[in-house]
């Protein structure tokens, strides 16, 4: 018998197909191939054809825009929205428009072409999150930014067009659409409960500990209740904070850890699937200190979104969250 | 310099990339081919390996699950949702679920395996739309139905299963979010401007004259201002009516022969490329009688959605919608 569930934050139903479930091995078509490009901006040698870096962590006796860097932060060649543009909105006849103002970053997160964060080194994930950090708070500073996404698109079916291991980082001057639901969504359950609801999660979850897939001192990974995709997962800090760059030291580490795990356990279960990751925080406004919990998004890109998710909002998901925490859990990290 | 616009319903805001804009052949790599499965369940012959039809349009002398029709609707038989599942919510610790209640059926639009709405009769096209309002009354008569979603998925990038044309149709009893902040928003735009937003959108769109691709007696097709998706294209009727279920039946021929020159539009402007198509409706309260306005919305699937859209709701569109009208309305008619 399918079974609806409700996320509890944004109110949005899925539907757990659970007649129709399927085991990890039911989605290897999807796994990501690792194709050698004939050029590759990213690679050691070509950093004169990215424009010039931001900043990069490289030994003090290189030359910015050299060789010798392990992480590097650019601006984004083909940018979705252009730091010169003027901040200006308009109307045109009865519709609203504004001028593509905002800000369009690649973190370029290791040299080696042909890596990616779940066989990285932990080290290294330590610096591609400290590399976020770093730009997230510069580019806070602006006054005209409203909302800072952190983002990483795995493999060309989830949106990649370079193989080269990157994230991206886009700064907008208007709030999205769906981080204000987020926001209000939590608002709302503060209001009644009285408590973070991200934080009452983590306890539900440590309670049933049927969706955990791994914890450590400051995170926690699970498959959310009402996952909207197979194999949805997503990590909490155990710490309320609701922005991201909040975060201690300590929990940088922290969080490469379960990061590099959690990717390392999809990538051996799903055998290198495509997947999205977000990272869900607040505006910079930083409103929603009481009650909005930043988090991490992962969802590998198994299945298609299809007209009755465009059309309804709803998920079907084929694989139930319990299901899929159980299978990346059975996953050996001992090759780790 | 890209642009910034806002839907003036849903108040979801897109870039339009103007700097990157696309032509229709840079789309080109994402053809439906025609593959010939080895068995198809919707072909003649076959009618009893699907669930028994729940009508067909077939000669009087002919019995039902037998070849002879030219539209048949039977229940899925790999449903998302159970007719037979109680309608019963429940608590599961502090979340939220309920039985997997409601109807999920498929229209088989045509017996011809290989062809599909875009290159039928005028008159088939009719047929299939005759079934959709049939089946829809039929469905609209249990109360416990809140929502009814007919969609259809063409190509497998689309989320098609089965290559042989159909639709699908699916009774909820939970009105989805994303139907919900449809109405709302539109609500809210009534209540500011005492006027039914779709009916100022074809108002606008007519003055402006930029973003039409056809329209005949009773509808309009047409590029929307903050169109989400290259060459997303919606249908309107020109008579205010907040239910697909009310149409006429001139209104059906009049549909029937735009959205068949529109389907042909796309395929032929972008080589068969799969598409989502939507009817957006009221619930079955008929709520939103003075300020909803059904209509149809088209997407090829030609980009893929990625950590961007997924984290903000925001959609990057690389063909501005001025454009993509303009290719669509330049395709010729002729051979149609």
């Amino acid at each position: 018998m399918p079974e609806f569930r409700k996320d509890p934050i944004i109110k949005r139903w899925v539907i757990i197909a659970t007649e129709r479930a399927k085991r990890p091995h039911d989605f290897a078509r999807t796994k990501v191939e690792e194709v050698r490009e004939g050029f590759c901006p990213f690679d050691y040698g070509n950093e004169h054809t990215t424009p010039p870096e931001i900043f990069a962590f490289r030994p003090a006796d290189t030359e910015p825009n050299t060789p010798g860097w392990w992480v590097r932060v650019v601006p984004n060649k083909f940018p979705a929205v252009d730091p010169n543009a003027p901040l200006r909105k308009y109307g045109r006849g009865m519709y609203d428009a504004a001028m593509g103002f905002g800000y369009h970053d690649v973190v370029v997160e290791t040299p080696d072409h042909n890596s990616h964060l779940a066989v990285m080194d932990y080290k290294n994930v330590e610096e591609v999150i400290w590399a976020y950090k770093i730009r997230y708070e510069q580019l806070m500073k602006d006054e005209r930014i409203k909302y800072i996404l952190i983002f990483k698109n795995h493999g060309r079916d989830a949106g990649a067009s370079l193989s080269h291991p990157h994230s991206q980082i886009i700064a907008l001057p208007i709030m999205p659409k769906r981080v204000q639901e987020e926001l209000d969504g939590s608002k709302e359950y503060y209001e009644y409960k009285e408590r973070c609801p991200f934080c009452d999660i983590i306890d539900e979850e440590k309670r049933e500990r049927e969706r955990i897939v791994e914890e450590n001192d400051h995170f926690i990974a699970l498959e959310p209740f009402a996952a909207r995709f197979p194999f949805e997962t997503w990590i909490l800090p155990k710490r309320h904070m609701n922005s991201f760059h909040l975060i201690s030291e300590d929990e940088v580490g922290s969080l490469a850890k379960i990061l590099k795990n959690v990717l390392y356990r999809i990538y051996a279960a799903l055998d290198n699937p495509p997947y999205n990751l977000l990272i869900h925080t607040a505006p910079t406004s930083l409103e929603g200190k009481d009650y909005y919990h930043w988090h991490i998004e992962i969802f590998p890109r198994l299945t298609k979104v299809a007209g009755f998710e465009w059309g309804t909002g709803f998920y079907i998901n084929t694989v139930p969250p319990e299901d899929a925490a159980r299978y990346l859990r059975e996953v050996s990290l001992e090759q780790v």
